[in-house]
């Protein structure tokens, strides 16, 4: 090869592995938190005597303005930054000359990176919570006007009892206040700040890390360097956290795409959250429910990816850790976007309470009541009950009847253990009934859902 | 095909289809869970008027005897029991007859599995919990005994700093209370009362949930029927938990088998935690911690296990949710043994302090002592100070020394602008006060370690 | 501590230990493949002059009588064996004396492991395949009952363009079909001898591998032992093709959990694949199907497991790698068993014909069908003919009919641009003349439906 | 809320929901495949008498400037586009008029994203073929370097056996030769044509599958519509394939690091492949390796990602599968660059013959040769073979001295069944001797290690 060609290849080769090391075109994402945690920094490096008065001064007015030029768009990321720590850092200098260089006393990348992650992952900790709390409130609101209308409770599918659908819906509301308390306890667990572990075990520098923490709003330095340093247990936690929420969202997408269907059509999406086909003019589609299920795929796989990073990592930094980014701001993207837009969707559903009400009368979805009836009034053994019960429903179904449809003597006649059965039976076959017999804590009548919405309407108060 | 082969053909596929269906092989092991919920359950129905007297004493009798049956070997779990539930309430009726059948009135199968399984996992978050503060313990028990003892701390497994190795155990030390923390407070999340969510929304009968609460040690009964037979995110938490704890025992355990290579040398596992190899008689391999590090990919993969389980599954109960428990049961008994393992091992391992010691005169590890040196002393912004320890770096090298082994002369004549450091600059370079220099909070000095180790030893009093 | 309660301790612990690193209990399941592999050894030393007639003959003996002990159940298991190479190993020398101790000549215990895993994956490769035929075969035969049972054909859970439930069903067979070819394609890019590699580089022995190899019906010996000792890729792609074909299950059972609900009613499971509530008699739960869906979890879980283990692991053999069977002897137990039920599921399931039919009706089905005339008769641009049939659809809709109810008065009004379209136009909005007129290669028209049903029964037969 | 407000308020969630649902911004990657896919469809579409000459060339013309305009980096991808497929076609619509609008005649958007995809991940699947010849390339002639360069083989991170490091780094030709052969047996598998499928049944236009197929490159038309649009196995196959690459580029990569250490010093990254601390100035981190090695988390989370998505799908397209592609885009673009920096990783680095050879001395790299001399040349049973060495080993300890440095006195006294053991043992325990001894197929020898790179060779040159 010629001396020409091999200098080439070779710069062709350092292009692509300062794009390979290079985290800038990702990271950038932390500059706030980057300016941040330099400003105080530089403002404790002042306070111990370690910086002059002009120099933090000329640091700050800097920094600041590299702030302002990155979010003007001014600011021009290059792969020769490597990341956002430097890409600040250079531009810092260029602006305030020799001070910026003194910046970096007493501080490492190590912790610069650990310090900006953290303070990112606890930003998002407290948005997320906060569109959370939104989104229950919204199915708290649409729940709170479908505390009479009935829809066929199901199990595997297939309808079980009569409930109502604002009870349903507050079934999310639950899952999503778990939600929220994962989120709000990670951010106590992890609200420590990493600023001052330096490289790997500290500094000689007289510094004083409880300056930095309180400025950064953490509640107390870390205890340890070593460990800070590489400590990613609070990203792996948000991405957990996120993973079980869309597990819920696409739990709910799940009966929204069901529900959708011909054969159910419980419910429409409004015409922005349903979309056409390009073959097919006759389709309205549930497009967005659908994508919101399918978004489960990449936050899992994001949880996957930082486990395996972390797996049988020594002891401290590694530059395997860089990898630890990327798939946590998109999951953090791909919940926001999921939470807004979910919220908007139940908001904007289009439900129909006959094809609900209609639903109710296949089943037999009363015939547990009969059960029950049987054993509460007749004492009767809760599996003697069960057969007999089944007894009726065999006769319902020869009838081509539901269950609550029954007249007094076509149950009397089912089973002979229940020829005198008193006529209130027929209260308690009505489906409306059966669903406020469920009164028990926690269960399905319109009183109990009533209650529930009001313990989550404080609760949504409280916070 | 004959009348007959098509019999057996269809007596083989129902064997086929009974043990797939049937859960009584794996779910047995929550027997005491279930007969603990059982017995709370029928309290309750007898306080509540609903059981008689009689029928409640029975029962208890009949399910402390069902108890004592399982645990002595005796009871024979049978593909036909189905569930644990059902092997544990025929039994029962055999016992105590007509009874028996009374005690499944105002309960279903639903709320009894999701009870059984969060009084499993409740109770192995507080058992797991337990070891893993023994194991803090442990690793401050022995840091202890090492907090002067010089080993060169790393970063991309290349020296980089003294630290003493007492501090390199207690960045586990740290890791472990995060994960105490993470199941202390899953525990606190999920403390609710499945028991009286029934089939899926409640029941009609006239039941007391905070009766059977708080017999089974539960904060309050759960808010929502049909959230709670359909959540498991008590499950997902407990194995999100497991999986960050076991990734941080990868990480000691790959250490630890770094560490007893020929080249390293730092530790010797003890003689019961090698092993010797079929074919080469010289061998000990440090086959504990290997495996330790390989059970990672089991917790891990009972986690993706249960997402993908759950992912967009309709509420309520769903046969899918059958396959949460054996994952549980796996990753549990996965840590309960790699917590008691590695705990003897780190109690057990023989410490090499000479080779430790030795190591750190490679790699010239108080480098960062030099630059420090002449950003605090001499005022020099970091930046320059790098460059400049970067020569006498190179110098050390050129005269085949450590940097900590060069004369003031070989210093001074490095580079120009340090032709005049002062003497004093070798009590920097020396590996113990360069260890000890690094004083800052949450750093490796003696002193930082000690205080580090007070820290740890008030919390474990605490708990 | 006492002496005495110290000793307990310490034989607690080492009956831990020989638990936790024994892999006895689950590598049993090779005791077939080991038995074979250890007469394929012995006979090659036999050959090779290493070993003695009569040693070879009491080697090949006792082996025999070793497979029959545990065949019977005879043979117990014990944790001090460690594994299943041990176990056999050491019951053959109680049996034949000092000829057993010389069948470790030449042979490590990891090419052993290596050896009788890969014979393992290679039995089930060839097995498994066999079951994906037979439900394959199970597929065709039910599609070809169905290749004029109009049902409608959907995309997003919503009536797009009918089509016959035969052609539906065909779909899975020609997923099942690749599922197929990845397994033969794995066995043959597998299908090499490990035997003879010895601990990691070979043996100084005169060894004849191809001897073995033969014997074991392997294509020939593996090239490079370092690699061959700690490859797993082979079991990577048992779990890979594993989970997708369960990925496959996962989907069909999906669609016959829908189509068994109440709103949907086009197919039901047999009485033995559907189960009944313990609290609601009404109910008939399509549960079989559920659980075959729930088992993705499991086999998702195990493939990233072994992906987990085997990342980083440095050359040749680690003992991380014990972890590499466990998750393959359950995927493989998963599959079988889920394959052997879905195949009876198919089999048995019934077909309301009426329903399917009915539901057709819904959703304008043939509504691509009117624009696909306008292009192709009337030569509009595909664009302008979606347009128009929009109009007609909505038309449909206004008079609460289906497109294919429509008269051709209705159809002229709708638009201007047809209002002299021909009265044939009828013939193609017609449901069942619209299911055959997507007549193109690999389209849903009975004829073509036929044709797929050949293609697939002449490559079974192939097979 | 004012009226306005809520227009600004419906006006944002809009624009949210746009981008949610828009792919454009990604699936740009498929340009190039999207537009040969239009021009081989209309070729077809003229060929078959359905669209005209002027109209065929001029969709032709217009495609080629679409692409002109993208590949200039002219052409602006806008949110309103939603996908590829409608921006290429806008575009060409904007340019020729009438003629673009019936490009999609017989065409749906299901069988034009199947089609891009395949041809995109069928591209790949040779790219990343060829990219890894090269890489074995490199390893061959790396190795054919080092044949005789003794280096320690390892099991347990443990020294073995002495084998030469061109044998060592075979291990990873080989391993990369499987998954050569993996991707090409899944282009293999997958190459067939989706275009003609049209929405998922069919069309009723007179098209030729084969026509397009054969311009496109495939072998033939897939043969069932249905399953065609819902298949992503080519997908979950590339997926799996690169993170089977992958994790042997982690296991690499982790060699490199730990040789890397100032313990091991066997290897140096060149000075391009290491990186230097911001802190630490005498540092050189095998920055590149680690990061490598970091990459495995990011293509096992794509793999378990799709996965997820995929599993419970229904038929037919459904819009959770808009998620299919980031994840593959990911991993390709992972794995191409990490194959092309792994290639120069290997070619540039340092090897360090002396410490490798010193390091054979540690740890009785020979005494299995002893074991084997006794079986062989005394007849000894190997288990009592391997007592005796065990013997001579601890002697060795006790004197302080390897085994390949022992008198034969010193080995005659160590254990009395060798007390007149030949002299020429001596040879056996010799190093280099005992490297060549291992001379069976597979082998570590140096000529077996020429051997296998010779099969390496051809095995290039015939592909």
């Amino acid at each position: 090869m010629s001396k020409q060609n091999n200098q080439i290849l070779k710069n062709t080769n350092a292009k692509i592995l300062d794009e390979f090391n290079a985290s800038v075109m990702f990271d950038k994402e932390l500059y706030a938190q980057d300016i941040k945690g330099s400003i105080a920094h530089s403002q404790m490096l002042f306070e111990q005597g370690i910086l002059s008065k002009e120099d933090k001064e000329a640091i700050h007015k800097g920094l600041l303005q590299v702030k302002q030029e990155i979010e003007s768009g001014e600011f021009e990321f290059k792969i020769e930054h490597e990341d956002i720590h430097m890409a600040v850092e250079s531009r810092l200098t260029e602006i305030v000359g020799e001070a910026g260089k003194r910046l970096h006393t007493a501080r490492s990348r190590n912790d610069q990176v650990a310090t900006d992650f953290r303070l990112y992952v606890q930003d998002k900790n407290i948005s997320i919570k906060q569109q959370i709390k939104e989104l229950i409130n919204t199915f708290v609101d649409v729940a709170s006007k479908h505390t009479t209308t009935l829809i066929p409770g199901m199990t595997h599918l297939q309808h079980a009892q009569p409930i109502n659908f604002g009870y349903h819906l507050l079934a999310y509301a639950n899952m999503f206040k778990r939600d929220y308390e994962r989120f709000e306890s990670s951010y106590e667990r992890n609200n420590f700040s990493p600023l001052g572990s330096a490289a790997l075990a500290g500094t000689p520098h007289d510094i004083n890390r409880d300056s930095t923490c309180s400025q950064l709003g953490f509640y107390s330095p870390t205890t340890h360097a070593m460990d800070t340093v590489s400590d990613r247990d609070f990203a792996l936690e948000i991405l957990f956290n996120i993973s079980t929420a869309v597990m819920h969202i696409s739990r709910i997408s799940e009966e929204l795409v069901t529900w959708s269907s011909y054969e159910f059509q419980f419910v429409r999406m409004s015409d922005e959250y349903a979309t056409t086909s390009s073959i097919m003019p006759q389709k309205k589609n549930p497009d967005v429910p659908e994508l919101l299920r399918g978004k489960t795929g990449r936050v899992y796989g994001n949880l996957i990816s930082l486990f395996t990073v972390m797996k049988g990592l020594p002891l401290a930094y590694n530059k395997d850790t860089q990898e630890d980014k990327e798939g946590v701001f998109d999951s953090v993207k791909t919940i926001e976007v999921s939470l807004a837009i979910l919220n908007e969707v139940i908001k904007t559903m289009i439900v129909n309470k006959d094809k609900m009400y209609n639903a109710c009368k296949i089943g037999h979805l009363s015939a547990t009541d009969l059960a029950d009836y049987l054993v509460q009034k007749q004492n009767m053994p809760f599996r003697t009950a069960y057969y007999i019960t089944k007894d009726v429903v065999a006769t319902a179904n020869e009838l081509n009847k539901d269950i609550s449809e029954l007249t007094i003597e076509e149950i009397r006649k089912s089973n002979e253990q229940i020829a005198n059965i008193d006529e209130e039976i027929l209260n308690y076959l009505d489906l409306e009934a059966s669903m406020n017999a469920r009164n028990s804590f926690g269960g399905t009548s319109t009183k109990q859902t009533n209650l529930q919405i009001e313990v989550l309407k404080n609760w949504l108060e409280s916070k």
